[in-house]
Parts: structure tokens; C-alpha cells; sequence
């Protein structure tokens, strides 16, 4: 890598941000259980604690998405959740409500043939609107669990338009400068139909709700072999991404770490985006966020695992020569087109991350000395302790 | 099943037409060969004929899809072939350009980067056109295999621009009366992208096409694991569903006989249009089209199977009682809403098939009927002589 | 259908007892949370009643399967249980131990390279093969969630070696007539590799371990697109099909009722095996159990309603000619054998099953019956009673 | 890259080499059609130098697998094969039989239920351990397209036992000294069940053909989500894996070039190679083999693309620091472990490579020498007159 290049990755990671996830510093699990660890965040303050410590030694992630449900106990924790975000030196990020896991929310939410509940989330997200104007948070970003387990058991278009409905009410109360993102998934955890189920429905409900609503684009929410990057790819030329939700898979949508399973599917993602940039001179607002679930990884780790990798297939993308590959394109030359790609991903770019770190006062590997920083210890020692005199004990079992 | 039941399924028969495919009557095959039959069609005349002998025995076939480059050497063809149509009883369907054999075609056809592709792509679907109307045909029927093998190798939002661009040219020339259908694959035999992926990118093609332009859904062109009726269900809501190709599949596009695989899929698909109906009182205008590659089938013999199935799978879910679901529906009553579907699934409805053959004047076995006709054999007598005549020695090799 | 077709039916449902297992009537969910039943049982005695109601109104389930974890706080408990299932007229099936759960399985059970939770998890099988003989269960059902969720994490032939020593021990335990069941499935909770992934996996770990010990099939673990029957038929004919876990799904292990999703497959299983009694006259025993997760459907009127469309599903593939499909297949006549399987699958079975009922004394509508029967409504209200009692609160949270 | 990473390199780089399949150099397409090359190889004696061509510039394709229908007219041709190969300073590697592009292998070749194809097949097969004899080749590479494309059209266990029956007795005829590689496949051509689906089917019969005999991995042939490099662990483990056929694929098996898709994939199947290597002592003897369809891309240089990428990702995993990794695995420090292969994977092995290829007399940039050679545009001159010359005008159609 010669030294042009490395000011190249350099000036591109001085543009990535990432969001870190309030929930990924808190035991998560699969059906089957949690494995349960002493250094978990209990709370908020331990979420934003963590959050802090990530951006400690990345130094690229300002900020920290909350869920509204576990988050917050209710719209009087907003003031001192917000001085104590200050302190730590991060911010609030994007607000995720949570009309998944009531038990209201049986047979859905927003979509549900019964009012209570659909009253009930839509009152939910508008008290997280609420939050969002609170917080200064840019982002109301929504996934919604609506679907059915069996054929017939629901009217598909009816819901449909239920879901646009609701939205449309909720965007009515949004500020100007909000932005309302709206996710897919194919299944999970309804398996027979999801109400928004690939990124054809979460464009067309956020079409119809309007010029403040974008789709967010979950890396583990399609189904397999399909190309995300053309997605991406779409959605940049009709103005429509929104963000990211980060995280890696081999089967379905198995929240692993970013770039652990398929890196190259990251990079192309990464490319595309640059690409859009370099060739329309348009500079979209997308919000990498991280959603991920490490039952069995250290999750701070975890967390600067992915961000480093982010960076690094981040850096790699910005290698690509565009205006090269543009003429192999125009000329059909596959080959050097293909290699266009393959040449920016084989290039090795942790030295000019280490430049990049170091400019920024960072320390050259930041996984290394977070471990050296002993805070997993003390926290798990502290957290333990807070747990017994809490009377927490989350032992969730699957039947 | 009761005499109203039976009423049901006739009266829903009466108005279901299946339009058969010209090249289903010819050779196909896999990129590994064909399975040659002596029957199979050779020109126009006897794809014809055989689609003739098809609505004969099922009575509900009236007309024939035709696929240009296969079936028409020029524009003057036109003439002589509709009137061997109406001497035969059938006429003659969707016009369905060709625009992925061609050599030029390599790198695309209405995408490629290249203008002289894209140029003769352009004419050929304009040719089309006027075949179409020539045939009076109300649908002009596109596919396209445009896409790359290799990541890097095309400017996937160039493309997607391209092929709207060409696309609305083309819808200009169009009668009034006329609908463009744009149908949608993941993959094949493009790998890597295909320009047209799914039904949301058929979608925004479509939409940006114009009011004229619809989706065709063809059953396996879908990723696993998808939810095809709900697909259907959201189409039928934009009025965005303009057709279907109808086949089974077990991986990928296997060009099945319909229902030969998943019969419970199909009816779902035909459920939610019914359902549609019923619920809106609307009587949209669907294109029920068959496509598959009868490679070891004797292909009149699978082409009856497929129409009759159809049928059957129909008049299932024509008994779904929709009053009764929607109240389940209404009141999350699951199993009950499940059962609405499957009661109407496991009725055995061939004795009303019957009672609708007869009250057509059909064998209430079309199949066998067709058999014990003689048909295949005086047709693979007569082609393959004529084979010899005309020196056609179809010998594909993989490699 | 005939007569002789009826007692076909009638004499094949003779056969056909199905087990159910008891966490099937306690609550579960997904990740993302349960949803909470009163009447869920919360013990082991009200998961028997649960069996017994099953069995009341079906009359082929005379027997419950056990998961030691949630079934058994030791095994004092089990001369209590057994003399209680008595008195229900069920008995007490396959023994499922589960060394999934705990938290010292995190990186694994019998495969986990810590010899601590190695040891703890043989010593589970172990005890849970005492409880087999006790409760004189002919099978021990294995299923493992081992596995590792990130490449390089794991030493993945060092594991398959553990496992076979670890399952030859236990099966070195276990009395002449009992029987080891090895379950496969290609992910989760372990989302980059699985230990048993496959059923080669299953098949080469059961021959290690010996003669006593099959593979169990679940028809929900496998790849999308995979032909589970042809698994079946090698299986068969390689005398190691053991059983099954009953369950359908649209993607991944959706644990959902029973041919809800795809019926035609559970009819195309049971052909297999009927088939191949038909053809070899050899009367493979197979366990048939219940594997579902009902999360929203009352679970006893889940269970009732899968056992009915087994026995459907059943019945019509005892109605499959086999000497006439014989004749066909061995003659190529590909269409006439599949209308073999289609006509015997399009036959409306559900008469033959009535008379079935009535012949065994059982409601022709074992749902309905079991409805007005108000067994729901009085175990609601005792086992709400009950959990208020016990302090028992389900809350589980996915962060 | 240090010194001794280097040397590590160049000696995993001087055992790896990497056979090229002589249908590699002919025009081959999809079911679409084929996009022809005039320097495609129209005979053998076109292909041995192609892929003499490769093996001049990349120094590590030795060999050419052949294809007995498609490159030797009769047996009669091989002498002059072998001396014409001998010129080239190329070998003839592996026999591939071809006993599924036959009319007569309609309903399949060794598991026909009709005699007479499968004498035919089992004649073929016997053929091509002749001329593997004469060829001095060590395999016969068996891939069968056998199998059905609907439920009911086999007796699946009865196909089993005649591909058994078949490959014992080719088995019986071939040296002491040749191996019989089987080959599996999930899907197509046969769409319903594939005779040898998955490496389960290939591992049982090959067990039962005899110690001759092992499994084949083609990487394309999995299902979607499936662990290639776990199956190939217990291939290793169980003295099974015979050899690879190396290509890329997004859905199916669409013989993309060798890492194009998902390189880190390939670098995880070499990783568990040279891991068992390094664990156990043995050095298994593994042919690799590429068998990728080239439809656009010029197939001398995506052979030479393909090499490279292979040589590549086979360095990289060269890397991976064994006793560290096992630690990390004993300890189950799992985000260390997976950085020893992440570590490996990241790191820029080019420089090594270029250094391997000097030391060995060889252009370091295998592409470009070739690109410069004019090659190419030589042999497409020359063919393109001979095709003329002899009448050859592929031009197969879909329809």
C-alpha cells in the first residue's frame, strides 16, 4: 500500500461512524438459553457504560442505539440517561421501540385484527417518537415481529394495510429532521408469513408513508443466496437506504459477527455505497448500526471485533480504483473488472488502520488493549455483586 | 361435497382459462441435454396443433403463448400463422420476445454497456409489439436473463436504469389496450446479479414503465423458503399482478409440472386471488400462463396433467368458505382460520371436475382420453420423418 | 373409496400409534419471547394429563415422551410419575435428556474440549439412561446442541471423535433392548457448525456406536430444498431409520404443526415407508413422535389437530398401489407412476378415519370433542390458581 | 510478512498442484444457450495445449482431466493423446466418464431401471477404466446425473443397490494402484431426487464398493447454508475424501470461478486440510481438480484467475498458526482462535507468491504473461478458420 492509498483509507474512515446496540451489551440467546455472563450490562448505565468503552478504544463509535422496552423504565429516565450519556462522552442514537415481545402482541402488533393492541404499539411508538425528540436521537428505527405461523390464519393485505396505516400516524408526529427506518426479515419469529418480509414490502409501506421514511437494511434478514449488495444497491439509486443493521449468518438470521462468516459479501456492500458516492457525487445519510447477539463472545470483544472489521473491509472498499473499473464496465472487460474488486480486498490495510488509529491517539490495537484495560473484570466482579442484591436471576429455560 | 359445493367448483371452472406455451410442446432440456422425443413439436404449425389437441381434451386452453425467435421467422409469418390458429380453434397469446440466446446478448440485452446489443434488443422487443398486435395479443410477456457472473463485473444501478429506460420506450409503442407483464428470477442464468431479481425490482421497473406495465409471477422463480402467495397478495393489493408462469420446483427453476412438488402452495396462490375477489368485490385481470420443460414427459401428456391440476387446485380453493375465515381471521381463532383452508384443500373435488367435463362435452378423463386419441403416435411418426426430410439433427452437447 | 380401500385405511391406522412429548404442552417460544397459556401445563403430572386427553380423543397416543431437565428434579421422582401415568392409561416414551440448556454447555456437552462439562453431560445420559430402564422406555433420543459459532473456534474432527466415545459409553449402559436415537440438524443454536449436522453425520457416529443405536429423523432439520423422503428410503434400507420428530416448517427448524406448511411431504415420508414394508415385507420398528413448538395455538388442540393429519397423511399413503407403481417404475412410465402417488393423496381419506373412530369408540371429530369437552377452560383456571400459588412467573426477555 | 512466513508459503505453494479440466477449454453455457468464443478448444489436441498454457504460466497444472465422450473418439485415439500430451509436458490426470448426455440415459444410467442402458452405462464405465489404464491415470472421477424429477417416478432403494452393484463390479476391473472417486450432487439435471444427493449417499456407497474408493467434493454441489469444510473434516477424518472439483456459486452449482464469491469459504477447506495435516502426521492424498463453466470469461485466463486465486487462498491458510490455534481451541478461547484464522486470511500473501513463481522461473503475473503472449487472439484465428473448415456451427436453443 503506498502512501496515497493509505491517506485514501485514512479520509475514508474519518467519515465512518458506527452505532453500537444497547441490547448487544446484555445477555441474549437463542431459543435454547442464554449463557449467562458475570460482565453482562444490567442496565442503561451499564449499556452506555460499555458503549463508552467501545468508543474508548475505536474511536468511531459516538454513539449508542436504545431500546425503548429495556431501556428505559419509563420518560422520567430520559433526563439523567441523557447527563449521563454526556459524561461518558457518547450520544443516544437511533430509538427502537419493542411491540414484539408483550404478550399483548400474541397475534401482532401494529397489524393485529384486535384494536387493544394495535392502540397499545401504536402508543408505544409514540412515546418512543417522545424519547427520540428527547434524546436528539435523528432515527426512530423499527422492526416489527407481525406475521403468522399458518396459512390462513391471517388476511395478508388487510395487515398490510394496517402497518401502512399506523406508520403513517406515527411519521405525522415525527419532528422534521427525524427519519423513520423500516426493516425486514423473512421469518422469525413468525414462520408462515412475516408482514414485512423482504425490502419489496419495507419500501412500498415506507413509499406510502412518506418522504421521512427509509428502509433499513438488516445484513442477516434476506434469504439465502440473495445478492444484498444489489439491494443496496437499488435502494442508494431510488434514494431509499437508511442504514444498516450489522451482523453475519450462515443460515438464517443467526446475529453472528460482521464479516465473520462471508467478509467479501461486507466489502461488496461497503463498494457499492463508495461506489454511489464517487459516481454521483451524492454523499446519502446511512447509519451503520451493529445488531448483533454474542451469547458466548465477550460482547464488548465482540463489539470491537466487528467495528474493526467494519473499518478494515470499510478501508478495502475505499481502495477500489472507480474510475478504472468504470471503463472495464463500459467495455464488458470482466475480468479486470472482477479483479478491480478482488485486488482492493486482498490488499492488506491494517497498516494504514494502525496510521489512522494512531492520528487519533488510539491505540494500534484495539482489542488488545481493552483486554489490558481490565474493565471486563471489574465489571463482572461489580455486576455480579449488583445482580445478587438485585435479586436477578435470569435463568430462562426453552419449555 | 354438496350440490352447492359442486356449483361452486363449476361455476369458478367456468372461469378459469390456462394459456399454454408454444415451446413447452418443443424439446427442451438442462445445460446437460436433452431427451429428444420423436413428438415433440418442430415449427409453429405443430406447437399449433398440439396446444389445440390440449384444449380439446380440457377445454379450458383457448389459447397459445408464443415465444418470437422461436416461433416466427419474420412478420410475415403472422398472417398465415393466425389463420392456422383459427382453423385449429385456439388463438394465440402472449408474445414473448427473446432477447438472452443471441450471441450479441452475452453481456446483456437491454442492460448490456454495449449500444449495438442494446439497440437490437430494443428492435427485437418493438418487433414484438407488432407481432402482438398483429396476433391481437393483449400481452406483450418479458423476461429477460440480463445480469453478471462476477461481482465488480457491471454497474448494477446503470443497469436498472437502462432496462426502465429501454422498457418505456417500448411501453410507448404498445396499443392502448396492451399490458407489458415483467417477470422477475434470483438467478439463471445470470449468477451473480440478475438485473430483474425479484418482484420488488420487477415492481419499481414496472411502476417507473408505466400504468400499461405489470408483474408476472413465475412460480419458481423464487428463493427458497419464500412465501410466494403473500407476494401474490401484496401484488393483487397495487394492482401490480399481471400474470403467472406457472411450474413446481423443488431447488431452483425446475420448470415442474405444476403442483407436482408443493400442490399445497398452489392452492394458497389461488386462495388469495379468490379471496381477493371475494373480499373486494374486484375481478382482476390475471394472465394464467403455464411455463415448465417437459424433458422426459411426453409434453401433451404433461401439459394436460398441469391444466388439470390447475384446475383441481382451483376448485379447492373455491370451496374456501371466505365469510366464515374472515370471521376467524377477525378474532385470531388460528386453528380455526387453518382449518378453513385445509378442509378446503383435503375436499376431494374430482367428481365436480367431472360434472364439468360433462356438462362441456370433455371426457371426464383427459388424460386418458388424449392416450387412447393416438395422438403421440401419429405425431411422432409424421415428425420424425420430417425431421429426416429437413435434416434436423438436434445433438446439444454440454461441452 | 371403496370398501376394501376403507379397510386398507383402517387396518394401516391400526398400526400407526404416535407419541407426544411432554414439553409440547409446556410453554415455548422463540428467542423473541413466549407467549403464555393458563392452561400450558406446568409440571410433569399436568403435561401427562395433557398426554392422556390427546390420547382420550385420538386413540393413538398411548405414550408421552420425557426431557429429563424439565420432566425430573431427580430420579426419585420417577416411581410417582410412572404409577400417575398409569392411572392416566399413558405410558412413558423416549427419554430425551438435555445438555443443551445448562451453562456450563456453552462451548458444547459431549463435545466440549473442558472435560468438566464433558463429564457433567455423560453423566446426564447416564442418569437419563436409568430413568429409561426404570420407566422401562425402550429409547434414549439424542439431541445435541454442540457445535461452535465461529470458524477456527472449534476442532471439529477432535469433537467427532469425543462424541463417538462419549455415546459408545452410554450406550455401554444401556439394557439389550433399549435403543439409542441420534438426532441430526444443520444449525441452532449453534450457527457456524454443528456438531451432527447431517444425517451422515447421524449415520457414521450411530455405526460407531453400535448395533442398538439409529438415527432419528426430525423433519424439520434440514437444508431447504432437501428431499427428506430419499433420506428416509437409505435409511430404511440401510436398517437405520429409528424415528421420527414430527413437525413442519417454512425455513429453518419452525417446529410448526405437522404437514401445515407442506403436506404432500409428510404423505411422500410415509409412502416411503409403507413402500418399503410393501416391497421387502420386513416391519422396520419406528418411533413416531412429536416435536413441535406451539407458541400461539392451544397446545393440546395443536397436538390433536398434528395427530389427526398424520393419520390422514397416513391413511392416504396406504392407499398407494404398489404393485401397480412397481409396474410403472420398472417400466419408466413416469407419469403413470406419479399419478399413483397423486390419486392416492387426492382421495379424501377422512370417512375411512371416521369410521376408524367410530369403530375404536372415539368422536369422528377428536377436536371438536376435545372443545366441548371444557378440559381447556378448567386447567386454565386451576394451573393460573396454581402458578400464582408457586410464584411462578415466566417472563423471559430476549435482552 | 516475515521471512519464515515466506518460506512457509513457498513450500505449502510447492506441493499444491491443481488439475485442469480439458471441458474447461471448450465452449460450455448454460440451458440458455452458449456464448461462444472462437478460441474456445474444439478437440483435444486444442485443449492439451490450453491447458499446457496454463501450466506454462501459473507452473502448477501439471495435468488435464479428460472427459471420454467428449474428448476421445474411441480408445484407438489414446496413443497419439498420450504422445501429443508428452509434447506439451502435460499429463493426463483424472477419467471422467460421460453416462448422462446419452438419449438412451433418459431415465439414467447405472440406475436405470431398463437393462439395456445400464449394460450400456456399466460398458462406458469399463471403457474408461481402459483408457485410464492407458493413460496411466491414478482416477476415475464418477459423476452421475442419475436420478427422477417426480415424487413417485423411483424406487429410490432399489437405484441405490443397482449404482452399488454397478461400481462394485468397474471397481473389480481397475488396478491396484487407481482410485474411483464418487461424486454427489443435491439437484439437476434430476430435479425430484438426485441417486447420490448429498456426501452422506457418496460416502455409504463408496464404502461399500471397496477400499479404492472415495468421496469427491465438488464445492458447488451443497446445499445453501451447508459447511463445505465440515464435511470435508470428517471426510479427512474417516480416510474418505478422495479430491475436490473447485468452483464458486451464489444459489446453485453455477460453476463460477474458484473464490469469486466467497473466498473465505476456500480458505476454510484448505485451513482444515493442512490443519489435519499438521495434527495428525498424514498426508492424505487429495486431487484437486477445478470443473468450472467459463460462459463469458476467456477460459484460458479464468483457468490462470482461478490457479492463482487457489494458490492464493492456499498460502494464506499455509499460515495459520497451528499450535497457537489448538491452544486457543482447548481453552475454548474462541474470539482468539477465530483471529488465527481471520489473522491468516487478512494477511497479503502476494509478495509470496511473486516469490514462489521467481524462484520457479515464472512470470509473477501468470495473467498478464499470458494476456502478453498473444495466445489468444492466435488460437482464435486459427480455430475459427478450422470450425469453418469443418463444417462445425454450434448453435444449440432452449426451444
Amino acid at each position: 500500500m503506498n502512501d496515497k492509498q493509505t491517506e485514501r483509507v485514512i479520509s475514508a474512515l474519518d467519515e465512518l461512524a458506527i452505532e453500537t446496540p444497547s441490547w448487544g451489551f446484555a445477555d441474549t440467546g437463542t431459543r435454547f438459553g442464554k449463557f449467562l455472563q458475570d460482565g453482562a450490562a444490567i442496565d442503561i448505565n451499564d449499556k452506555m457504560a460499555d458503549a463508552a468503552e467501545v468508543h474508548r478504544y475505536t474511536g468511531c463509535c459516538p454513539s449508542m442505539a436504545v431500546h425503548v422496552l429495556w431501556d428505559f423504565k419509563d420518560s422520567k429516565d430520559v433526563p439523567s440517561v441523557i447527563q449521563a450519556a454526556e459524561k461518558l462522552g457518547i450520544k443516544l442514537g437511533a430509538v427502537n421501540p419493542n411491540v414484539f415481545e408483550g404478550q399483548l402482541y400474541k397475534y401482532g402488533s401494529v397489524c393485529n385484527r384486535d384494536q387493544t393492541p394495535r392502540e397499545d404499539a401504536k402508543a408505544h411508538l409514540l412515546d418512543s417518537v417522545e424519547i427520540a425528540k428527547q434524546v436528539s436521537s435523528r432515527y426512530l428505527s423499527l422492526w416489527f415481529g407481525d406475521g403468522s405461523n399458518y396459512p390462513g390464519q391471517a388476511n395478508i393485505r388487510w395487515r398490510k394495510r394496517a402497518m401502512t396505516q399506523c406508520l403513517q400516524e406515527v411519521a405525522g408526529e415525527m419532528a422534521a429532521d427525524q427519519i423513520m427506518l423500516v426493516e425486514y426479515k423473512p421469518f422469525e419469529p413468525a414462520f408462515y408469513h412475516t408482514d414485512l418480509a423482504d425490502w419489496g414490502m419495507a419500501y412500498l409501506v415506507a413509499k406510502a408513508v412518506g418522504p421521512k421514511t427509509k428502509v433499513i437494511v438488516d445484513t442477516g434478514h434476506h434469504y439465502q443466496g440473495q445478492n444484498v449488495e444489489q439491494i443496496v444497491a437499488w435502494l442508494l439509486d431510488e434514494d431509499m437506504l437508511g442504514g444498516f443493521h450489522f451482523n453475519d449468518r450462515r443460515y438464517a438470521d443467526d446475529d453472528l459477527t460482521l464479516g465473520s462468516i462471508d467478509p467479501y459479501q461486507v466489502f461488496r456492500i461497503f463498494h457499492e455505497i463508495l461506489f454511489f458516492r464517487w459516481e454521483t457525487g451524492k454523499k446519502p445519510e446511512i447509519a451503520y448500526m451493529i445488531d448483533q447477539s454474542h451469547n458466548d463472545k465477550n460482547k464488548i470483544e465482540a463489539t470491537i471485533q466487528t467495528v474493526c472489521t467494519a473499518q478494515e473491509l470499510y478501508a478495502k472498499a475505499a481502495l477500489v480504483r472507480h474510475a478504472e473499473l468504470t471503463r472495464f464496465q463500459e467495455n464488458n472487460s470482466e475480468i479486470d473488472a472482477e479483479e478491480c474488486l478482488r485486488e482492493a480486498f486482498f490488499t492488506d490495510v491494517r497498516p494504514a488502520l494502525i496510521e489512522w488509529r494512531k492520528r487519533h491517539g488510539l491505540s494500534p490495537d484495539p482489542l488488545r488493549a481493552f483486554r489490558e484495560s481490565g474493565y471486563t473484570g471489574r465489571a463482572a466482579k461489580e455486576r455480579k455483586e449488583r445482580r445478587i442484591a438485585l435479586g436477578i436471576r435470569a435463568a430462562s429455560s426453552y419449555a
